[in-house]
């Protein structure tokens, strides 16, 4: 994890071509700690944060437990890393991504997934991002991306919006190499559905499960970098930063109604600057906004923060 | 509750000199709407937001339900104005309302309260506004203002950040008119501590409530318009608005992360514009960021965002 945090800091400074990263490392009195990367008015991102963090205590939180009750009673270490990047230029997509791993008495799992939130609708750049991601889970398992795809559109979701984050990408939780790949909470999503259509996939070990999630922090960079590039220097005015300003309040409005890692890390006294770091630099809010139809701005709400095939998109 | 918004949406309009409020009517499929009011771009306010909501339904949420497990299995009726003003002068703080009233089987009960967040630390200010609702509780019980103060200093705390959203008022929830006056969740806080001091305060029916209930929303008005007339003409530059956006940032974290009534509004499916106006309009995060020592910034961190005992506090 914390290889993965370096790799991915070299690579988004060359990108940035300005800024660097300025590092803190905290510890965490109940145990553990972390080192938590900060790229602030660089070319390309008006904030960059990349965390890694190794925590370890007496006991899970409650909303973990209810998920993996066999963990009750045990002490758990938990290690992760997650990068959340605002760029300036509203062409340029918002991206996360997060891979983490728990141990707790006799279980043990990985979790993570990275998705793209755009401000303005190109699909070459959503497909671009998918297939990636597609390319590296068929590596490992044909029904990754079906199964992880669908989980992530079904987790970036704000319900009181009815509206999806962004095109998403992957998203996977409780990784124990054993029974069925979903293991979320909405029994009848299409993420649900295709698990159950699958049943049970092979058991898989430890060290395939950390190679598969350490091929998804490295597929990163090729996902998202050739999106920057093409996006970057595209010119842009007022009405566009407004739109990025006011879609960046979905981000506040998703990371801290919903979001399992902000939520794990209030609840177990993690370091509360680490964590909020994913939060945009400016937000605005505007009571009662509607896109302009046929717009791009009505074009992104109506097709891209909706679940969508974005692997098989083509030019065509 | 109506009355109430329309007295002060008039008051607010006369004081902010330039615009108007705009009113948008709702209704929830499940039954009940509201009015939401909405003044932006004035002299004074750079938003603010009233609204005004009457629903029913056939079951209040689980988190109300734990609080009041006679109301299980019965419909409910609740009925509320709400007040969120975000003024553009930096020396002007914030302020918010609300009074609701819940009825559902067996019982009802009145709750509410109000409380100011100021940027830049004026003891007058706070002062004036504490001895305000003060003197409207005295005229009630005498027991009013020592529980529903630390009441509200206990309610409006940001846990993840170890500060007060500000320098607080009254809060108070679940006043049937029977038993103690607290009742919150904190069984060692302050509010419950004096509470339990004083026992059971003499049967309170539901005019007595109602009235004081009105009486408190009454003095908003007085409690507000001197500080915002003696602050909104103070001169102010970059330095004042920056601190300004970065502490909103608080007042999002409150309301997505604790606010008792977001979180019913978004559980029972109310109008989510609505329930989110009272989001600031414009908002900024700085990760890492502190005061700089013996500044008026500090001084609001150290002294504005503890809880202080304002009514007491005289100019000498």
């Amino acid at each position: 994890m914390q290889a993965l945090q370096d790799e991915i800091c070299t690579g988004l400074t060359t990108l940035d071509g300005q800024e660097q990263f300025r590092e803190d490392s905290w510890q965490r009195p109940e145990g553990g700690g972390g080192r938590s990367r900060v790229l602030r008015e660089g070319g390309v991102f008006e904030q960059g944060g990349v965390n890694f963090s190794e925590v370890w205590g007496e006991t899970l939180p409650p909303s973990i437990l209810r998920q993996r009750p066999e963990a009750d009673g045990h002490g758990f270490y938990a290690t992760g890393t997650s990068m959340v990047l605002h760029p300036r230029n509203p062409y340029v997509p918002t991206v996360h991504l997060n891979y983490r791993y728990f141990e707790a008495g006799p279980v043990w799992w990985f979790g993570g997934g990275a998705d793209l939130t755009p401000y303005y609708p190109f699909a070459a750049d959503a497909a671009h991002f998918h297939q990636t991601y597609k390319q590296v889970c068929d590596r490992f398992n044909p029904h990754y991306y079906s199964v992880f795809k669908h989980w992530c559109d079904e987790y970036f979701y704000l319900k009181h919006r009815q509206e999806a984050r962004g095109i998403g990408g992957l998203f996977f939780d409780y990784q124990d190499g054993q029974g069925e790949l979903y293991r979320g909470p909405q029994a009848d999503s299409e993420a649900a559905n295709y698990s159950q259509q699958i049943g049970t996939v092979p058991a898989r070990d430890w060290e395939a499960l950390f190679g598969f999630v350490q091929a998804c922090g490295r597929a990163f960079l090729p996902a998202y970098q050739p999106i920057v590039e093409r996006r970057q220097e595209t010119e842009y005015g007022d009405r566009e930063r407004q739109f990025q300003l006011y879609r960046r309040g979905r981000y506040v409005e998703f990371n801290l109604v919903y979001d399992r890692g902000t939520i794990f890390g209030l609840q177990t006294n993690g370091r509360t600057e680490s964590i909020l770091m994913s939060l945009p630099p400016l937000v605005r809010w505007e009571y009662n906004y509607q896109p302009e139809p046929n717009t791009l701005e009505a074009q992104l709400y109506e097709t891209f923060l909706k679940p969508q095939n974005w692997a098989s998109w083509t030019d065509a």
